[in-house]
């Protein structure tokens, strides 16, 4: 076992996730199947992660708006190949009130209370909100109609796991209306780079951006566009998605606009979105076996002050050292000051890990005799260069921030070598079946397949198309599987 | 007909109030029976709720996690008076999943995937929170556990309307627990205080701040705790709530903690909520006969720059002029231009006066000849001294952000003084019978009637006790109803 108990990576590494968020108290199991809660510590992470993309969605002109969380029935069959993606496994309301059971054994459906037309809990809003766009588009002067949702979910899933499979989750749904294809076609990129910057920069989380083949794709799209994460088990992570929608919802909910020259037309739409399971992202691809490790732009909490003492008036001395400077390094960081007297300084150290604080400030009676403190970062191993650094308390301000930032990139450039490194170029199906076995990964191979091909490979391997990276294209080889000439290269790997 | 076709508020306030709301473009009726869709324009209004409460609960130690949306039927059942009061009508989830036809005519429920156990979409989140604190809560170290979840919930109305009473509605609840019933009742009464200061600083609504009368209190806490304000037409509207709930959920759900002493006693919890009724409120106690009036705090675009110009030169010569000083006023107070040249400047006052944008900003070529600009206040009538002034550009920086302030302190003045002109001491219930058809108010009056008498009133006034006001008892009086001697001092009036 690691610390605080949890279970090393190299000897389960679904139990070492399991066990990341429930001992650092990111999420719990709730009573209601396939649900689950999300702890404080946890929501502070999607808290970060909601400011973020907010941001960067307003910065591109997209306001926020709230869609009701029922779809009628009938909606659903509207968009054909949408009902097939998604109209299967979800909760339906079928009654509207509980009774006293006659017999007083506790309460029962009223069978009275029965809708007419059954209301689907969302799994995804496109029908609901292009319901709406019906009523608000009539002209070009109304687009682009660029608007956002955040919201919860419902998808009924027979096997769940915390973050990232659950049946119900947290997401945001942009879903945004346009006069032409091309307009719909550089938003749904758009938002995609906006992913990727949110991903790389904020998460520390290197990604490959692509599009998805037919069989991956959105039910009802035209194109989905995606961002691809490696996890430290070498299995694909689908971090975000894109969708061009093209006019299907239009047309489906009768959406026209009159264009400048008096025409109509059906309306181009996109949507995209990312969920709560980039939580799940986020702790797989940092992680270790001492407990989370969170990018410092992530971190709520980026620096702890742990004070070592014997004495009250020893902790006293340090607190006071801190209190006169706190002021100018909140502006700087944000940090808190562990001083419980009922744990010694090594169980502090260790929870502060598991939950992972980016930077450890240590002041000791000594430490302080000499103005300094002890800084120790949670991305390093112990005995690892810069892992203990002793500064000045007056430098403490300045440090720490660029500590923070050498965390940050260090993380992001770490989880890149380890993609590299298990990123393998492969020439024949064959290749790939008798590696990915033992060497999970990306897989970068020619493939110009059917979807049929990808469903085999798919049974005999595991594996899947999670993306056609762009700038990977161009160069002519053969494919892997058909051994046509292709010059389309794509990313094999097993997913979560 | 006011502007822009609101009804006006002596002709037909409700229809005023829907005028406002779809108009304004606030929100919208959807497909779903009972359901809106917040629009933009009003989901930006909840974005600053959310962010000055959520900033408050914060600043007062408390954490946001995010519990399911479901509940098992069980558990509404384990609290007697929660579920008289909450399990009745509500959304039954019955099945997990939908099929097509056989007769092909589009998609159905499959009957084989019916729910062993019913699944109730949340009314309030009590029942659920509490069967997590009985896993997370052992001892006294745990608590106080001071909890909030920002979520959607849902009760089945009947008769609804747009922001008051939806059948789904978003809110934060908090849930809080504590080692001692003390404890949980500061609880109460420090987040009674934080919503009077959301309300009265950032809402501009003046509020009465008391407790419930037992009849009127929630489903299961031992008292309720309640701001209420007075709208235009003299209805009274709760504007949130908070409950002290003695043990009740704690020993439905066994949640018990070791003591100091080391001894087990059941946990004391809080509930305290506030939703997107408060939107409603907002938009009926300030707003006029030409739109919507926000009050500056509340303003996403807290003042509109309109150009007046007839050639293209005059419009860039105004964009100059603010563009050179765009980054310091950005920095005073949020703003947009509206540079339009499709409508009049006409068009464009009463559009931004709808939306009801604090300050207008005119400035045409003679203006910039002169270096000045035309700064118009919403919150006052054309004509009303102040209402328009003649400001130097160069002081436009400071001007404005004091003419916002200004705003924000009058409606809350106005509010209060209308409040006040229509609270009426009343000493015989004949007296307020008389008086409440023709001078909707608050009736203050003595009161030690029973909750029988508290129903005859309500069956033949329409007016129910709103609270117990604070800082209003004491003083002995003649119960107005019995003739009983009392010093319990309520206010009667009618509630949306």
């Amino acid at each position: 076992m690691g610390s605080e108990g949890i279970t090393p990576r190299d000897e389960d590494y679904s139990q070492w996730y399991i066990d990341i968020c429930t001992k650092a108290e990111l999420a719990d199991y709730s009573a209601v199947k396939g649900c689950m809660v999300i702890r404080p510590n946890g929501y502070a992470i999607w808290e970060k992660m909601q400011r973020a993309l907010d941001d960067m969605f307003k910065a591109t002109g997209h306001r926020n708006a709230y869609f009701p969380l029922f779809v009628p029935k009938s909606f659903l069959s509207r968009e054909a190949e949408h009902v097939e993606g998604f109209a299967k496994e979800c909760a339906v309301v079928t009654h509207y009130r509980l009774m006293n059971a006659p017999d007083g054994s506790g309460i029962v459906v009223d069978p009275s209370a029965k809708l007419e037309e059954e209301l689907i809990v969302r799994p995804t809003s496109e029908t609901i909100i292009w319901s709406m766009y019906k009523k608000w588009i009539q002209s070009y002067r109304d687009l682009p109609l660029l608007l956002n949702q955040w919201a919860n979910v419902v998808r009924w899933e027979m096997r769940t796991r915390l973050f990232l499979r659950t049946t119900e989750f947290l997401w945001q749904e942009g879903h945004t209306a346009h006069a032409s294809s091309e307009d719909a076609e550089a938003e749904a990129l758009r938002i995609l780079e906006v992913y990727r910057r949110f991903a790389e920069e904020w998460l520390a989380l290197p990604v490959l951006v692509g599009r998805k083949t037919e069989s991956e794709k959105f039910a009802g799209a035209q194109h989905t566009y995606c961002i691809e994460a490696m996890m430290q088990d070498g299995k694909a992570l689908q971090a975000g998605t894109s969708h061009h929608l093209g006019q299907n919802f239009a047309k489906a909910f009768d959406v026209t606009f009159q264009t400048e020259t008096g025409t109509r037309e059906y309306v181009y739409a996109t949507s995209w979105g990312v969920s709560t399971r980039l939580i799940g992202a986020l702790i797989m691809a940092h992680s270790d076996d001492h407990g989370l490790v969170l990018p410092p732009r992530m971190a709520d909490i980026q620096a702890v002050i742990v004070p070592i003492f014997k004495k009250q008036a020893e902790l006293q001395a340090i607190q006071e050292a801190v209190g006169r400077r706190a002021d100018s390094w909140r502006d700087a960081f944000s940090f808190q000051m562990d001083d419980r007297d009922t744990v010694t300084p090594g169980f502090k150290f260790a929870d502060w890990e598991l939950k992972g604080t980016p930077v450890r400030i240590e002041i000791g009676p000594r430490d302080l005799a000499k103005g300094q403190a002890v800084v120790v970062r949670r991305d390093l191993e112990r005995g690892q260069e810069g892992h203990k650094t002793f500064v000045p308390l007056d430098e403490i301000v300045a440090h720490v921030p660029r500590t923070l930032d050498t965390i940050q990139r260090n993380l992001f450039d770490r989880a890149l070598a380890f993609r590299t490194a298990h990123t393998y170029d492969v020439d024949t199906y064959d290749e790939m079946k008798a590696r990915i076995e033992e060497a999970p990964g990306f897989f970068r191979a020619f493939f110009d397949g059917s979807a049929e091909d990808e469903a085999r490979i798919k049974a005999e391997t595991g594996a899947t198309v999670r993306c056609i990276p762009f700038g990977d294209q161009g160069e002519r080889g053969t494919c892997f599987l058909t051994g046509r000439a292709t010059n389309q290269r794509v990313i094999f790997a097993k997913a979560y």
